[in-house]
């Protein structure tokens, strides 16, 4: 099923109207929804919402709560999310960072107490499309076994990280492992495997089952002992720069929430040249580009050339959206 | 070989001396080899001083050039290394970035036209030991191919994270291959394997033959294409940031010099507060050591947990040297 993009936001906005969501947030948070969708992140999107209304339903997730400020130092400001909704938390911190990087050339913001951002990638775009680069980084329940232990310890903390360019931001979302489970919950759906071991069995054993691994929970960290690592000074960086809830918190509660963030944005238009700016991307991606490839006819893309190829596409043939997904949605919408 | 970490340092300083540094530079540059072996990272210490000191006579790397001011603009500046030590700089760099955190709460400091850093764990542990969390990265020459690229074109580009902790930060220090090129040239002396496949051969097959990737120059990037993006990532924002090469420029030259860098601080005694930070911390070393471990026997390390107990180590039973190696640094000494 597809639908035009301008169908699909008026439908999650309506919902969330009718979910504690006063109008302008629940246009923004429809929009990061169908946008995430539109760009073809579809383990992030839609696919989402349903269990997004359901934690708002039991108060996991409180539609009107907006950060709170703890603490501000120059360049560094420090916010409570309070428990909102966990996309307009980080929108709104991430537009912190950009408007402190206006003033002091860059900028960091923490949030604690949050939920779930969904698409770590959005926030890195809100950034790029200010002429700024954009980081931000979030921990998350336990997910994956550190290096070589053999029970879920550490998050997957996921990390974007977007550069300005057009028509579409350079954008790198990634978690710590090897697979998010939202990319291993769509493969299970679609009946497929992974492309290579994605994580350990009930056994112990590597696979490429998405359904066994959701089923021990132990996903391999990307790149071994390189991905556990960076995962745990992820976790180390959110939680003591916002002064907020480690993982290991996380992981004492029954859901997780009240996680973690950091966004950092830096103000390109001032500290930078526009010329060695335009310089240096068209290097890097002519040299991607020219690389010569192992798979016969396929290409090197830069990061987030393929999410650009694939927002294109749907826009212009529309959104794919899940059956199943969107009778949930139409669901919700009656109920 | 083992020798005391007292009798190292003052060789080193000696023959600095005696290409062309001056007294304080001499005996700092000696101290960031020395400590390097020291700690640990045979890889990036001693080991490449015959070759650092080569590159010194041939006027590659430049021992008197000290940084020169680019552009400062709130909490953030760039500096051109003009091809001064790379160790030298960095040091330079990430200092001006824990002062320029004192001001502003947080400080990034771009370095363009500069040397190789040696090890990526020194600029961490400078700011930890400040109190600062320290971040910095830096791109290379091209050694390892983009995912899905047969040929070398992205830097491995090192990154470090340290957090203070006493008696030794947490510390990681990473490059985007599954293993460094100094590793790999580590484990070939010693005619060993990698414990898993950390490239390709020249026939484009996975291997676990350090020789073989070595000969090849294609080593595998961590994560597959997780590592390979972060390695784009990493040169974009280095060049950027710094108005310098990306990869693909130092790619022209005849060998690696004038890379880019970045140096980040946050000063933690401003932004956060210290029990929350020790909250934190003991949350995420406790998490890890009391994790179920695969191999009945080995435990869970902290990222710098093992690099803490092998300086320890060494600390007290002297630093253990390659007799390869100190023969050619006994040889400069005398020429």
């Amino acid at each position: 099923m597809r639908f035009d993009y301008s169908e699909v936001e008026p439908v999650l906005t309506n919902i969330l109207l009718r979910h504690g969501f006063s109008a302008d947030r629940a246009d923004l948070c429809a929009r990061l929804f169908a946008e995430t969708t539109l760009d073809g992140v579809y383990s992030h999107g839609l696919n989402r919402f349903p269990a997004f209304i359901d934690s708002v339903k039991r108060g996991i997730v409180r539609p009107e709560n907006e950060p709170t400020l703890l603490r501000s130092c120059g360049s560094v400001e420090g916010w409570d999310g309070n428990l909102g909704p966990g996309n307009l938390n980080a929108w709104f911190c991430m537009q912190r960072a950009i408007s402190l990087s206006r003033e002091h050339g860059m900028a960091a913001v923490s949030l604690r107490n949050t939920n779930h951002w969904m698409r770590a990638g959005t926030y890195g775009l809100q950034a790029a499309r200010e002429n700024c680069i954009g980081i931000c980084m979030t921990n998350t329940t336990p997910n994956v076994p550190p290096w070589g232990g053999r029970e879920a310890k550490i998050g997957n903390n996921p990390i974007a990280i977007a550069v300005p360019h057009e028509p579409y931001p350079i954008l790198m979302d990634m978690a710590m492992s090897q697979f998010s489970y939202g990319k291993m919950e769509v493969l299970e759906k679609l009946g497929q495997k992974l492309p290579c071991a994605g994580g350990f069995d009930k056994d112990l054993q590597l696979t490429d089952e998405p359904a066994a691994i959701l089923e021990s929970g132990l996903a391999l960290p990307a790149g071994n002992w390189k991905g556990s690592a960076l995962a745990v000074m992820i976790d180390l960086l959110v939680a003591i720069l916002s002064g907020g809830a480690t993982t290991q918190e996380i992981a004492t509660r029954s859901e997780e929430y009240g996680v973690s963030q950091l966004f950092i944005a830096f103000d390109l238009g001032q500290i930078t040249d526009a010329e060695n700016r335009a310089r240096a991307i068209k290097e890097v991606t002519d040299s991607l580009r020219e690389t010569a490839v192992i798979e016969p006819g396929s290409q090197v893309f830069y990061p987030g050339q393929q999410t650009r190829m694939r927002r294109e596409e749907n826009l212009e043939k529309g959104i794919p959206v899940d059956p199943d997904t969107w009778e949930k949605i139409i669901a919700l919408d009656q109920d």
